[in-house]
């Protein structure tokens, strides 16, 4: 199966991904077709990108099917994958979507993993035709985190929005947080948007109040890893603050995201679960430490940016209007 | 002469500075006796902290007429010191002190020095004196970069509050961010308090927000590089972020510095030069690249707060409400 993912491969049989924690200084592909080794890939963030980690653990229940599995084995594979990271919903989601077809045999199994993965790479194209209407010729945009063809089976979400419209021919300029601790911004978006030639700069997180400050970016575009139905959305750690500064500088701030990040049984953020995770993430970073190793630390994964703070919601169904949603729910 | 500094020695002769680039893993002396390697330890951030370096400096010229330096010569290696670090008004202040005493003979300059060393000591107490008083019993105070006793001759002037305020016996908790890119909150300050006992948080500079939504921090304690006539401030970059955060948050922002620190001469921080550094700043820390090599980066080691954000300032005269300054000047 041909995707636009950087990231994902599925020949039929064994699943691939591109261990992310290496790049951009090693391309090295890991195979994810064991369950168990894709839960270790999903919990250590070799596979990240809510959309991608659903498609690839859908995959990785074919690849487990096509070695003849039983619908139980494989129902307990599903229970550890939709286990290994506890805020994205797509995961759950693709997952749980799995289920019915267990009991329908391989080709059933592969047929659904495809159809997920093909629905995915469809609602990048969506999203990153509505969003590309956003754009103006020539503007300066801040991103948060990564979105891109590293992060879905397709060409992004926000990332994606961007790539559409620079390909589109709108001259623009994107404003790369590094987006610490686990710095996609600096490892993935830096190494994605340089191998697109889409024009960008990177810079630290602490420096975009000054980037919205001086003008340099007049528009934020970010992801959501789950979309509450008030629009309260949770996404990586530092997409808050930057909402905050939005705001506070007059700039447009926009959660790109497929509609399965839409969480209807969510009533709003302070009912989505926030993962914290390890110390030595804020120690420093991989092997490389700077802080003491004793230093006591607070490690939220995910932040929460209320619905009040968000101008718009690009969705494969569309830009759908902050002031909507806050009448009617998303 | 004994200084309460954790980083700066100074035994009449020689001065010696603790590697700054090193800490917290290794604890390196490093002499400074002669001008020029004194200009290369300040450039490289070896020794750093807008005070300090000015005490440092004034050190180095000291040791330069130890070894019967003859007027001219100090007066060059004063030159080059000045010149060592743009922003940092202190640097330039206590070098042009020394300079009217370089023909007045070694035992002139070695005074004038110890002078300067010991009006810091004095500086910093009656900062943490004047400061200590805004803290309240239980609260948790957010800071930024470092600003103790590795930036001074002395105790401090942010962090230098927070001690003695502890050591007074408020209960206080510090949230420290990380300060990217050259961390010198996760690899200094956190390593400072440490040291010190008092209760504290490293975070990301990113979840700063957070940190200020939940409640953690009501109170935002930074120092500052330049602080110019109106109020407006230079400090280390990060710093205004924080500040818009904080007034959207309804925290109170303070800066703390000594006197020396505001220059007249400067109307307003639209007046302050910007130190712009290497881009591998951004792309890694020290010799570890997480981004492209290639990355194209923005790297300003400052910002400028403008006084409208300030809620007061913490001199060694006094606490200054920022009301009184947009009045009549700082």
């Amino acid at each position: 199966m041909d995707l636009p993912s950087l990231a994902l491969r599925w020949d039929g049989t064994r699943v691939l991904i591109l261990d992310q924690s290496r790049l951009p200084h090693e391309e090295r592909w890991l195979e994810g077709s064991d369950p168990a080794d894709m839960v270790g890939h999903i919990r250590s963030l070799r596979v990240r990108g809510a959309p991608l980690i659903g498609v690839a653990a859908a995959f990785s229940l074919a690849a487990l099917a096509r070695t003849g599995a039983d619908a139980a084995t494989l129902a307990a594979a599903a229970d550890r994958l939709r286990a290994s990271r506890p805020t994205a919903v797509n995961l759950m989601v693709a997952v749980d979507r799995m289920r019915p077809v267990f009991a329908t045999g391989i080709d059933g199994v592969v047929a659904e993993a495809e159809a997920i993965a093909a629905e995915d790479v469809a609602l990048c194209e969506r999203i990153a035709e509505a969003g590309a209407t956003l754009i103006d010729d020539g503007e300066g945009v801040l991103h948060h985190c990564n979105t891109g063809a590293l992060a879905t089976a397709g060409v992004g979400t926000a990332l994606g929005i961007l790539r559409r419209a620079w390909e589109g021919g709108k001259r623009l300029h994107v404003w790369v947080d590094e987006t610490r601790p686990l710095l996609q911004g600096g490892r993935l978006t830096a190494w994605e948007l340089g191998r697109l030639g889409v024009p960008h700069t990177l810079v630290t997180d602490s420096m975009a109040a000054l980037v919205l400050r001086d003008g340099r970016a007049r528009r934020v575009l970010v992801g959501a890893d789950r979309i509450a139905r008030n629009g309260d959305f949770a996404n990586k750690v530092g997409t808050y603050g930057l909402a905050v500064l939005a705001r506070a500088h007059g700039a447009d701030f926009h959660c790109a995201a497929p509609s399965s990040t839409v969480d209807r049984a969510c009533p709003d953020g302070g009912a989505i679960p926030i993962e914290e995770r390890d110390a030595d993430e804020v120690r420093g970073w991989g092997p490389t430490r700077w802080a003491p190793a004793d230093a006591p630390t607070w490690n939220p994964a995910f932040d929460v940016t209320p619905a009040s703070l968000v101008t718009s919601y690009v969705l494969d169904t569309g830009v759908i209007d902050a002031s909507r949603v806050r009448e009617g729910g998303i």
